[in-house]
Parts: C-alpha cells; structure tokens; sequence
C-alpha cells in the first residue's frame, strides 16, 4: 500500500476568496504579521501498488478529474 | 517571512463523503486498485515571523478559528 497526497493548489494570480476571508477574518481576531493565506486542496489516496506507479497514476487521475488545468496546478507526493 | 502548511483533517471514524465519492468516481473512470480516498484541507498562511514563532501562532489560529475539534485534527509543518 501506498500512500500519495496530491496537492491540488490555484495557479498565481487566480483569486482565493477562501483564503482573503480567512485572512481577514483571523486578522480581525487580533492576529498581526499575516502576509498572505492560500487555500489547497489535498486527496490522501491510498493505492494498491508500489511507489513509482502509485505516483504515476495520482498524476492521471489529477489530469482526469482532481485538478482543472484552467485555474489550478498539481503536485504528488508519496509520503 | 515563514511559511506554514496548516493541514486539517478529519479525524479517524468522521465520514468523508466528498473523499468517498471521489473514490468511487475515480473508479468508474477505471483507475483500479483504489484502498481510500481522504479529503484534506490545507491552508497556507505565510507570516512575517520567524519559524518557531510562526508555529505557535499557527496553531493558535487552528485553536480560535480554523479547526473544528469535535471532528477534525490539525497540524502545522513549516516548509
């Protein structure tokens, strides 16, 4: 079994209203020196294959469905 | 500046129902060999901090308002 976290995050320049909220929201609770919150989203798929391959297929299910190439970039990591 | 990964998940037991379905979606799409799918919300927040510093205040911020303890459990990685 292997574990691969796929980190789905917005492209530079793409607005993250999620994260602008966040960040003014916990500047409003008192907290200073926040330069900048971003939003990503993380899929921990476990697969039933080995590292390499494990990694190879969470790259085609990003290309397939997790990511949207317009707005967002993609990363996997095995943990 | 110091950049921190707060990572929230849920904990053990805590239905995921947005994981489970992109398990089975990913499924239809013919990926084979698919243990689970766990959903994970990251936030990276980027403080003008040094690291330590930046940490505690992280978790601090996961404590007031970032985190739902009845059903979630965070971490903070700085990068």
């Amino acid at each position: 079994m292997t574990v691969v976290d796929v980190r789905i995050e917005l492209k530079k320049g793409v607005a993250d209203p999620e994260g602008s909220n966040t960040k003014k929201t916990l500047e409003s609770l008192g907290f200073k020196g926040i330069d900048s919150v971003r939003t990503v989203k993380v899929f921990e798929i476990t697969l039933d294959a080995p590292a390499e391959e494990a990694k190879k297929h969470a790259e085609e299910m990003c290309r397939q469905l997790l990511a949207n190439p317009v707005i967002q970039k993609y990363s996997v990591v095995v943990r």
